[in-house]
């Protein structure tokens, strides 16, 4: 037997059949006419901006959309946070549908000029990725006779630790060497553009406050260092995002309190180029990742070599994450139960493997769980981000997972 | 500087623009209005097929379209090889657009009802996958008022050795075990099932010759004694599949030739009771990977500590394979070129990263490159199979690539 991750605190602890935004799980799926699909409880990730905003009051929040892109969660989260972070044009409309271009930013290293033009016509933040695009911003922006919103992306000197992706203190696609960051802000406000700060984003999915506090603390100066060299104090400092989620055993949650007053301290400290300068911090799986539920439907029970799998209709082609990402060398277990047999106790040790015919399509491990039938419907837990916008759907053909928003 | 894949040698050696059946790259790129794309020769395709048949006279060929599902490529193949493949009513309605319903085979561990009632209802053969499907099968196809074609798949005591997903010789989730593959057999035939014989699958992405040569010989054996067990000769014994193509640098094109001299020295052999078995070997990989070529577009050249990147338009939303599938701990390079530029000294090392905003999205690391400018085209090969369809097309919203068949 193997563990899996821990059912999130408002799923867990239930008996009987699973509740989600208060309706069955069967209700869901009865909504979606069929299995599988994602629901999404606006409620949680309402929750989680309350907790931020308890934690962070002054700072400013702002919802990554590329964690969950489906349009009226999408548009709920807008409502809820300051601004609306996209990576492509596809992203910059659907923030424009529910944000004041003011609002949104848009960074990744390859922009094409079209989608640069897209960004300044529409007035959105532009956060730029190297001199080339700057070159390439300012003379579009020129060229349709436009002021156009530049904040200066900085690889930064910091690496974030324990990240699952660290993206700091190393070569990297991404934001200018911090280095060569005053040049390009001076570079940008002398072609006349509205130079909106730096955006700093040292890593993601850390557990440890620690490390989050300490790169916090590195940006805040790296900024003031940066401002003072550029000669220039920016209106806004991003100072990343980072916060983890737990997916897996052992994993713990995030103490963002803690983080909050350790950044309220280092704020109290901040260097004066920075006094009126506006902080946000952007999230985006910390936000949705526990609001979703992946539900898909028991097709078949078989025994084979002494292994029992329960075959369910969904699989990777929609939540790839939970199977291990096509084969990684220590793949572990989301957590996931019986949704119908909530707080049943555990008598079998199972598989639960996904319809696709491959053999990485293993939603669940050797896991211990109540006896599932045919018909009865898994619940896969931590699907609210990089679920089904981060999955090979039309892999072997089979339909997309409908997603609800409860 | 990092080793990359060898290119095939269709496209090796060239100079100058890069040629895709005979038309140069930035021409194709044209065709499809902008980049990235996916273009698939289908000479190259057909090359293979040819091959398989001086190779392995006798043998049936079918094509895996879980491989490349692009309906123009997957039509262009019905029209060389005697069966297709599917995993999925999607697939099965593909293949049943250019393929008699005979020569077509369903498999997948999560079939649902509806599927197995389209399958019989088409007259495609079912391979099931564990005794409650064969019940489910039967049922439908009495109340249906037809008999369906079923196949029983095994789960081999057999490991293809080396293989890049081994499917045999441990507890799995497709087929039924050896042991059990009997009784099933005569079960379905007691039901009235025209039973179509075996499908026998252990590994895949091999490109050690005596591997599949042991695998093929274990196979035979297994169906002759399964045969035995069941007091019937089967129709058709599906070998399997598992020839594997070079991605990475010290891989070496599997010797087929000799794996096809192998296979008739066995299958003279063969017990009595396959006397009159057709045999079929199932591959999809091994016949259109190298077909296809994927071209992206230089958006951006920078620089980060010392390290040279080349950004594009393309990245891991349509050729994850080659990113590294989300973070392989051991991530190897594809083979790749400057499409405009072949031939040319290699004169810089270069990371190639995707557009997207995560630091996954990297297609070539630190590898060595003619001088790269913006507007360049940047080849990936080894892109005809588990490319477009296997990617997460949505993730951060920027279009899909096209697709072209030349």
């Amino acid at each position: 037997m193997k563990p899996m991750g821990t059912i999130p605190p408002e799923f867990g602890g239930r008996r009987g059949m699973l509740a989600i935004a208060g309706r069955p799980a069967a209700e869901w799926a009865a909504l979606a006419a069929d299995t599988p699909l994602f629901v999404y409880d606006p409620a949680i990730a309402a929750a989680r901006v309350a907790r931020f905003r308890a934690a962070f009051p002054g700072i400013e929040l702002s919802y990554a959309i590329k964690a969950n892109p489906y349009p009226p969660l999408v548009a709920r989260m807008a409502a809820l946070v300051d601004g609306l972070d996209v990576a492509s044009v596809g992203e910059l409309r659907l923030a424009l549908g529910s944000k004041a271009a003011g609002a949104v930013g848009f960074a990744g290293p390859g922009k094409r000029d079209t989608e640069l033009a897209a960004a300044i016509e529409a007035r959105a933040t532009i956060n730029l990725e190297s001199e080339g695009e700057a070159v390439r911003a300012l003379a579009i922006a020129e060229r349709l006779g436009l002021v156009p919103r530049l904040a200066v992306r900085v690889n930064p000197d910091i690496e974030l630790r324990g990240s699952g992706m660290r993206m700091g203190g190393r070569p990297s696609p991404f934001g200018v060497d911090a280095v060569r960051a005053a040049a390009l802000v001076r570079q940008v406000m002398a072609a006349g553009a509205d130079w909106r700060g730096f955006h700093i984003y040292a890593g993601s999915q850390a557990l440890d406050p620690q490390a989050i506090i300490d790169t916090q603390g590195a940006t805040l100066a790296l900024a003031a260092r940066l401002a003072e060299e550029a000669g220039a104090a920016p209106p806004v400092v991003n100072l990343g995002g980072g916060f983890g989620v737990p997916y897996f055993p052992n994993d713990q949650s995030l103490d963002v309190e803690r983080v909050g007053v350790a950044l309220a301290v280092a704020l109290a400290r901040r260097g004066d180029i920075l006094a009126d300068t506006q902080f946000a911090i952007e999230l985006g799986r910390w936000l949705v990742a526990e609001c979703g539920v992946y539900l898909t439907r028991v097709i078949d029970r078989k025994e084979s070599g002494g292994e029992l799998f329960v075959v369910v209709d969904g699989g990777l082609h929609h939540q790839l994450a939970a199977s291990g990402n096509f084969g990684t060398v220590v793949r572990r277990n989301y957590p996931l139960a019986v949704a119908n047999r909530m707080g049943e106790p555990a008598t079998e040790t199972v598989s639960v493997v996904g319809c696709l015919c491959t053999p990485l399509d293993r939603l669940g491990d050797r896991i211990a769980l109540p006896h599932a039938e045919v018909g009865d419907l898994i619940a896969i837990f931590m699907a609210g981000a990089y679920g089904a916008s981060a999955s090979p759907a039309a892999f072997l053909g089979h339909p997309p997972a409908a997603e609800l928003l409860a």
